[in-house]
């Protein structure tokens, strides 16, 4: 597996594959690698000839209130995970590297980056596609891999690309959860003892709020409510929303139909955890899981 | 020579001469071609083995009461130009090939965008920075010309490919200038022939800006206005600015040293003029005319 720190030695590696007649299949992580990033790597692995993998803790991505340099740096053991997964490169820039001046320029994002974290973590969704912009400049990946967990940043980086006509495939892994439904998160590594156990009650509550839709609820409004007060039932420290939105493009609903996103932040201590739920309900009113994006 | 009209035809015509190991050069345009496009076209032949010349009068680079309307468009004589140019490609596409939906994704430009035509036609660079990354996106041009006559559009256009790390090198034409000395533009089909006649004090008034700087005056101030003067006494119909500014990162200045940018921009009857000279002044004082970007 080749290590580049440098945008020139990612470059020649990527220009040496596709020389050789490969496709280059990519997933941008920002490390502490779990088994969410693992489903990535593996379906970017079956996408493309040769896989390249970024860890990068995007400044730009925070606010000035964020977690920044709390975020786990884990290096070393993202490195081993890589290799151990069938990664062909791993391309770890330092800040300085990806932004050696003040960065001025901006991919300012559309329409799907106004709800949700849109609303709550002003400017975030703006350092994602600048970054993920500059990464695939670089990369010139010609499929790459995103994580439903942040189904609002995969649904904003597919609006970049087909406004943009960026040449690439953009796929979505599944959510990995661990056994007690937590969706995997590099956050999760910052939870007490404490906060691990009262985090699982997110899961608990989008569940809760599936059923009462199977249930027949079409009301939204009444759907995330009952979600909030579940999770406030449950000792999350706060609720930052929970909304119910049409896919794909993240727009509000009157009623329940089609296919809708079940989207919640909370914090458990000083910890910020997000999760949801995609699910296509029929005419009839049968509800069942449906993946974020259909294959193009 | 092909001729692309959509974004797929265009896309397999580049891939095509990129699995046959050519390199793409590319001349980005809103036709109405001339000898300043000529010249951008001669350099990239040279810079690349495959040329590809694009004809589109982006929308959203014109303002709401700007001359998006009555741009010239005359499509025939400027893919017989091509023709005879040696281009082995022209994309000429439409709106909605290249806008299907309404754009919400934009590409903001940096500080460069900010002084000059930045602070009297809004938005206008933000529309230039989206358009040329898209067509960048689509066309994926190992290089691409760009003419000196838009000095502030190149250097942005190059923050922008700094910044977000675009692939592509960049190289700019010295301006074409009519036999009276009038910088070729598309716009001067629409001049009559007294605003034609005119039009001309454009040039001579830059030239006598820097017959002033050559004179030892260094104040920006003075020489900027002793240039509006003689604009407005050769019977342009409004000043719309004249600015001294450093080169290459179009900043102001308080006094004349090193590489600036002396530019202006003019209206003749109901057609806008922009035109502008780059010079190096020495340590000692001599004055030279300069490229706007220094070979890489």
């Amino acid at each position: 597996m080749e290590r580049c720190s440098t945008i020139l030695d990612i470059r020649r590696f990527v220009s040496g594959q596709k020389r050789a007649g490969k496709t280059v299949a990519f997933v941008p992580t920002m490390g502490a690698l779990h088994a969410g990033h693992r489903s990535c790597i593996d379906i970017a692995r079956k996408a493309g000839d040769c896989l390249v993998v970024s860890i990068f803790v995007n400044p730009t991505q925070f606010g000035p209130n964020e977690d920044v340099d709390s975020y786990p740096r884990v290096i070393d053991e993202d490195l081993a995970r890589c290799r151990e997964w069938g990664c062909d490169a791993v391309f770890s820039p330092s800040v300085p590297e990806m932004y050696p001046e003040s960065q001025t320029v901006w991919v300012e994002p559309g329409r799907a980056a106004e709800p949700l974290c849109g609303r709550t973590r002003e400017g975030h969704f703006r350092g994602v596609t600048t970054v993920v912009g500059k990464l695939f400049s670089v990369v010139e990946p010609d499929v790459a891999v995103f994580g439903q967990k942040d189904a609002q940043q995969a649904t904003v980086i597919r609006e970049m690309v087909r406004q943009l006509n960026l040449p690439v495939r953009l796929l979505v892994s599944p959510i990995v959860r661990e056994e007690d439904g937590l969706a995997f998160s590099s956050r999760n590594r910052r939870l007490t003892r404490d906060e691990r156990r009262r985090a699982v009650a997110l899961h608990h509550a989008l569940g809760h709020g599936l059923e009462i839709l199977s249930g027949g609820e079409i009301n939204p409004r009444k759907i995330c409510e009952a979600v909030i007060k579940r999770l406030n039932d449950d000792g999350v420290d706060r609720v930052e929303y929970v909304e119910l939105l049409r896919v794909p493009d993240l727009t509000g609903i009157e009623r329940v139909e089609g296919k809708v996103l079940l989207a919640a932040a909370v914090h458990v201590g000083s910890v910020r955890l997000i999760d949801n739920r995609v699910v296509q309900i029929t005419a009839d009113g049968h509800v069942s899981e449906a993946p974020l994006f259909d294959v193009d």
